[in-house]
């Protein structure tokens, strides 16, 4: 926390989470508490991540929020939640006689909040889950506040309590009505499994599909399938995944990896009416994926899709190079489209005849917009030093212009 | 039948069934027993038939088959399994010292079977149900056998059983190993609700997809979903659509229609790896049926999708012209292209410019190829006259050139 004359200011950066468990569906729309546990792995943030800062001052009006750059409404019934949650839990410190309070802002103070990702929203990357973390780790230490935070989180997106974490981290759907024990816990931290590695496939999309909170809405109100896989098969995928990532079994972690995002996208056709997320290309890549895998004799890569038609590719290391020269072939880039390969560094390979002819599809010209490599990464940090706040002396975003 | 000298021979024609409980998986591979109970609605011949001819004579040295004009292989198991059964009731009959037996053939000689489609393979309908139904039906003739014969049919291909009927038909999945009583039972003739009608969209597609038997025999090792289904959600929706064609309630029919063509399309992305039968132009289908029921504030349209891309519409009379003419807007015929629409005529209408732009989607070329209008039909028929004969005097097929 730095303060400068009036104003209290404190900057973090937070991860985005690909969940291998898929969470769709509540059973409390307000505590967002979910019908089944979820499992995800938090990337790393040298490639994805969301930067918010946060300031306090008795020179400001209003509380007030920028996202990207622009000024957005403070309102959001799930921003105002986030923000009395962790103000409470800031009273209650005071209230409890804790002497470290001085040291911290006064609660009575309005916020300022300005966020920005360092990844395009046309990414289709769940943003909102790196937002909110974000923001609830950046009020937690602008107040000084420690312990479980990642139910405040949850109250924001669901999926952002997973971001509270590094690694491999699971959300227990909990059972108690307030949520307190709906909360996300590190199964294994980041340096767990070095060798697992992340490619974001970027689909070209006709048109923006439906949001996941309406979705998943439906999808509870309305399909059968979804109640039973809720009730009997995630509670017992949940702890096979747990294990294989105990074990780092690649072999089963990518194969429960894949049937839960088809299982995931099955619930969405059974929702009346249908959801279809996955586009042509999509499926498209899913084919890529299980001739590569077949071809191979063993379980190399393995898909998951969320709320939309991009590909989320887990793989090991020493396949990347391979993999993303595949995808290259199968789907060349646009010429002039720029950057393809974003995020670390991926050696070029050439691929033989045997496996182009074994794949047996016709290359789709631009279907990927841009792939972004990536690894398993730590969970939300503090950023240290004025330099990397998004708001100036003033109280007001610095302009900084944004490129990706 | 008719007798040529040392001929006999026997022409019949069997019907298309399309299900609204969709039929997906076995628990008998051998014996062609479903993991649950199904429903279909049997379309009018008029538009969609199979014809067969089936000749036997004691000049035939072999069986032999021949399918849309060409010889195939006769010795197909499941074609060896209908011949067989059909064999073994008519020895059964005659050991019994049936006096009609006499004026039957000899179930020693050999039979000559010639089979044709009045529509394109193209089209994508499950040609093997009213083929299979149609030779069980005209064998039976030909050996004069009546009583319970859909339990052959359904040995031949498990939905041909239900085209062993007319009008509204359930396939009873049945509970003995031997397969007894899973057979086909007529819920209601053709004459019971003379206003529903009848679409199929064939749609364009690029590839052969997974075909059924295979595509269910990985569905029942590898979907949770699908067994859910078969056990739980099947036998209540097995009722419900009993009761809403009972009753002619049409919302009831065209809404468990569209959620059971979607929960099979889900089952089937719950597969492992996923089977894809819907392109986007289906999903297109699926979305411009939900608008327009939407639209009109009730259900006036549903759709049904079997193992392929193609749409089955079922509506009432009174919506045909109107949904043909939304249909030709939004996927506007190939110029060049031949008839767009086929079988029974339909007039055309003017939409409503507010109807166009509730529907707010873009128009796509020639995803569609055509439309076949028809509606409920009778069950197998015999032919009667020497004309319809699809083999010649000599045992072998005319040469009838084939036209659509």
């Amino acid at each position: 926390m730095a303060e400068d004359r009036n104003m209290a200011v404190v900057t973090c950066s937070a991860p985005v989470n690909i969940a291998v468990i898929k969470y769709w569906g509540k059973r409390d729309e307000e505590a967002i508490l979910p019908i089944n546990s979820s499992l995800s792995v938090t990337l790393h943030q040298d490639q994805l991540k969301t930067t918010t800062t946060v300031a306090v001052s008795r020179d400001f009006k209003e509380d007030r929020i920028w996202l990207n750059g622009t000024e957005d409404n403070i309102t959001h019934p799930r921003l105002q939640t986030c923000l009395r949650e962790i103000r409470r839990l800031a009273r209650k410190r005071r209230n409890s006689g804790d002497e470290n309070c001085n040291t911290f802002p006064t609660v009575s103070y309005k916020v300022h909040i300005c966020s920005a990702n360092n990844f395009p929203t046309a990414a289709g990357l769940a943003s909102s889950a790196a937002g909110y973390a974000c923001l609830v780790y950046a009020l937690a230490k602008l107040y000084g506040l420690e312990g479980e935070l990642s139910e405040i989180a949850r109250q924001g997106s669901g999926s952002a309590c997973r971001s509270m974490y590094g690694g491999f981290v699971q959300w227990v759907m909990g059972e108690k009505t307030d949520g307190s024990d709906s909360i996300a816990q590190q199964i294994k931290p980041e340096s767990h499994w070095p060798e697992l590695r992340v490619l974001i496939l970027v689909v070209s999309a006709e048109r923006k599909p439906v949001g996941s909170t309406t979705g998943m809405q439906t999808s509870v109100k309305t399909s059968p399938l979804l109640k039973h896989r809720a009730e009997k098969i995630v509670p017992e995928r949940m702890k096979e995944m747990t294990e294989a990532i105990q074990c780092r079994d690649f072999e089963s972690f990518a194969q429960i990896t894949m049937k839960e995002s088809n299982q995931f996208h099955a619930t969405c056709l059974d929702t009346f009416p249908p959801i279809f997320y996955l586009n042509n290309i999509s499926r498209r890549i899913i084919n890529l994926v299980h001739k590569y895998n077949s071809h191979h004799g063993e379980t190399r890569v393995a898909y998951t899709f969320d709320a939309g038609p991009n590909a989320v590719i887990y793989t090991l290391h020493q396949h990347v190079e391979e993999f993303v020269e595949v995808v290259k072939h199968f789907f060349p880039p646009e010429e002039n489209g720029g950057q393809f390969l974003k995020g670390l560094p991926v050696k070029s390979v050439s691929l033989s005849e045997q496996l182009k002819s074994s794949i047996q599809t016709d290359p789709v010209k631009a279907g990927i917009q841009y792939i972004i490599s990536t690894k398993v990464g730590p969970g939300p940090q503090l950023m240290e030093g004025p330099n990397h706040h998004l708001l100036g002396k003033d109280g007001l975003p610095k302009q900084i212009p944004v490129s990706f």
